[in-house]
């Protein structure tokens, strides 16, 4: 079958690889991404969203496919100019990249919502799903580690995640709240994906978001997760760092334990395939390692076609996802 | 004699050129420019100040001396990326220029007065000099036409300055005032020039802001202006075609009457020499093209020389200017 409303949760590189794949493999517009802000802040008096900015740049195909962030063909003359300058140098911003940072904060400085403006750059880039951020409200994530309370970017660019992490806080999140848009995409959701990004840094910010984990929960979506960690490993980034510093295994099982209640079914990688039972939910076992265009809408298809497959059993959802739409929608 | 205190009133590229050679002629720190601020406008989000910044890239000697105004070796990736997302191309800001307009936009949002702000930039290129605004208010120029009002760079950069000139107003310049710095600089000059900017869009924005006119009327330096019509023509910009629009003579006598009141002394061009008896002041007939650096200095030296070689005849002050300074400076 063919989905024609599918949610994709995604943080940065990771999530946006995904997103890229499933935007191939579904129908135009099919698909919204609902993205992490809990990465975003200010710098140089702009309003920077690193996420949204790697999904937009993804969903594009304008993203430098080095870094999976940042654009293609970049420079930095900005950079070098505001260095000499004595400006912050330190977050590594391009040029052409800084159009869409200028553009944003014009916009949100007219008092525009982040949702409005998100949509406005999307349509800019021509990009045919639909790109949302998890609030409009600012969030922002704030790393307790052994050094201090670091704002995120600090502990990941600036540091570079050396510090020892103890506990995540999502500061500002208990004044958010759903943006309706993105309250009706998940209510009308055939398929919601937890796309391989780092679980406490791109995906819990979205789960911080008041009612946002019941409205997941009470979805009538197949919702499925695809491991961010590979053979012991994150796939990309700190993950793996994280949890053997919060004293957890380092394991596809560690995703699944930390999303229980709200997965119906798991995409474990070949090299994890032993972990089949342990998973305790419908698990699909392929190649989750996403390099170029091709790979990323071929486990995108996987995905849906995994669950389009599904049925009653276990402990997924009582009817097939079509019917379980609201009457309303 | 070496002038220790010179002011130069400026606008944009004629007025960096000379400021450039006074730069260059007198001891450092001896020279403090007040900049026109009319042409400041709201761009991209940020605040855009041209006059201000042609005169810190001339002094800190890293213009484009093709144009006169901008950057030399800039590149306009951000300009493009704008462009392509729809936003404003027309204003052609320079990639490396940005970084300035990005600074001086945050640390103005934080509260810093716009004096303030360009002491840290000029300071941060690394000039001499002193930078002044002609106040830290926000005045804008408006430019009455045939074709109805509009902002300066709307008039000068969008439209090229195409419609009929009917009028000009400084909008905002009731509510500024002269800003300390550029109140003492003022007082204690031992010479004040008047550089060979356009009168009605550089230098009567400056004398717009309340008080300045009487300030600098009351000064106790000499007060020389340089001639921005050289053979009848305007030597770069549309002065002399306002000039012709507004019913005036395309004359530097034009300019002389322009700031009858104010001036000690005036310079004409070699091409105006037959013009020296209608001046009706004290007059330097040089050469007053400025194409390279040796060019502005000569013509600065000239200038301070003529000016140290006057006495309190005619309708001079009559004291020289190191005996004319208030006790107390």
């Amino acid at each position: 079958m063919t989905f024609s409303r599918v949610v994709a949760l995604a943080g940065g590189v990771g999530g946006a690889k995904l997103a890229t794949g499933l935007q191939a493999a579904l129908p135009p517009g099919a698909l919204t991404v609902v993205v992490n802000t809990g990465d975003d802040f200010e710098h140089w008096g702009l309003t920077i969203c690193p996420d949204l900015d790697t999904v937009i740049y993804n969903l594009a195909g304008i993203h430098n496919p080095a870094t999976g962030w940042g654009r293609a063909h970049e420079t930095g003359h900005v950079l070098q100019a505001m260095s000499e300058l004595g400006g912050e140098d330190w977050f590594r911003l391009g040029d052409r990249d800084l159009a869409l940072h200028l553009r944003r904060t014009e916009w949100l400085r007219q008092g525009i919502s982040l949702s409005e403006v998100t949509d406005r750059l999307r349509r800019g880039f021509g990009i045919p799903s639909t790109v949302l951020p998890m609030c409009d409200e600012p969030v922002r994530t704030l790393v307790h580690t052994d050094e201090g309370d670091l704002p995120f970017q600090h502990y990941f660019v600036r540091r570079r995640c050396e510090p020892l992490l103890i506990d995540l806080s999502y500061v500002g999140a208990e004044e958010a709240r759903v943006p309706d848009v993105v309250h009706e995409a998940i209510r009308a959701a055939q398929v919601i994906v937890f796309c391989p990004s780092n679980p406490y840094l791109s995906l819990d910010p979205i789960l911080s978001v008041p009612s946002m984990r019941r409205l997941l929960r009470d979805a009538r979506a197949w919702k499925i997760a695809v491991t961010p960690i590979v053979g012991g490993e994150a796939i990309k980034g700190p993950a793996a760092k994280m949890m053997r510093e919060m004293g957890q295994m380092i394991s596809p099982l560690t995703v699944v334990d930390h999303f229980a209640d709200l997965l119906d079914a798991f995409v474990l990688d070949n090299a994890d395939g032993v972990l089949h039972d342990a998973v305790q939910l419908p698990t699909l076992i392929t190649d989750t390692i996403m390099a170029d265009l091709e790979s990323k809408r071929r486990l995108a298809q996987e995905v849906l076609d995994f669950v389009a497959g599904l049925d009653g059993s276990g402990n997924l959802p009582a009817t097939p996802p079509d019917a379980r739409l609201p009457a309303s929608s």
